[in-house]
């Protein structure tokens, strides 16, 4: 350990002290796990994927909600029964690790409904606290 | 240098080998060349900030744009004149340092022009590429 912390930086920038594709997987089971969650309709436990803080920015469309209560209010407000919220999936996904700590995830959301089949795309900021993976930005545009 | 190589990883975390206030100033640098660009006319000046490469991405509402090339040509369509182009301006910029290589910025782009003042946010994550710091990924909605 003290011999890999002491070696000179572009040794270490060629290795990493973390693995991009465990963070990378850890950030997908967050996705994943709201998907089942939504797909249960239980918005609370889509909204666990997100950092439970007044720091969380949802954007979408020209608004920006500031922290985890008004983007819950928000999705309440959108989808406020189990036709409204229909079945989510996520496509095209494409994870960035960017540190230890952080990464940004790329992708399209698609709904399906009984009569219609709203999609949008979406650009995640993920970010570590302690053990957990959370969105502390979602940027969604339809 | 080789001391504080070897510093347990906690004292580490406190004292981060790169100064987020600098890589901020240089990320806000960027925006301002593209701002005087833009504003100047100069539709390439503007798109000096973003990444030349094919990995460029440019989400705009619904659609993904692939590539520095791509990228310009819809700018191109998009404001063909002067008069489209108006004077342009980003406000509430919040720039979040994620690493010595990586920086998201989150702010509001407005355009004044004769008959209108179209604007909207934008997520960017801007990454270092040599000395340089570009635009990989801009995600824009109005």
């Amino acid at each position: 350990m003290l011999f890999v912390a002491c070696e000179p930086p572009e040794l270490q920038e060629q290795q990493p002290a973390f693995d991009p594709q465990v963070i990378a997987a850890a950030v997908l089971d967050v996705l994943d796990a709201q998907v089942e969650a939504w797909n249960d309709g239980d918005i609370e436990g889509f909204m666990a994927g997100y950092l439970r803080s007044e720091e969380l920015r949802f954007t979408s469309g020209g608004e920006v909600r500031r922290g985890w209560r008004h983007t819950l209010e928000r999705y309440r407000e959108t989808y406020p029964d189990r036709a409204a919220m229909g079945s989510l999936a996520f496509e095209d996904l494409d994870v960035r690790v960017l540190s230890e700590h952080a990464a940004m995830v790329f992708g399209r959301f698609r709904l399906t409904r009984e009569s219609d089949e709203p999609t949008g795309l979406f650009t995640l900021l993920v970010e570590r606290h302690g053990e957990q993976w959370l969105i502390v930005s979602d940027h969604t545009s339809s």
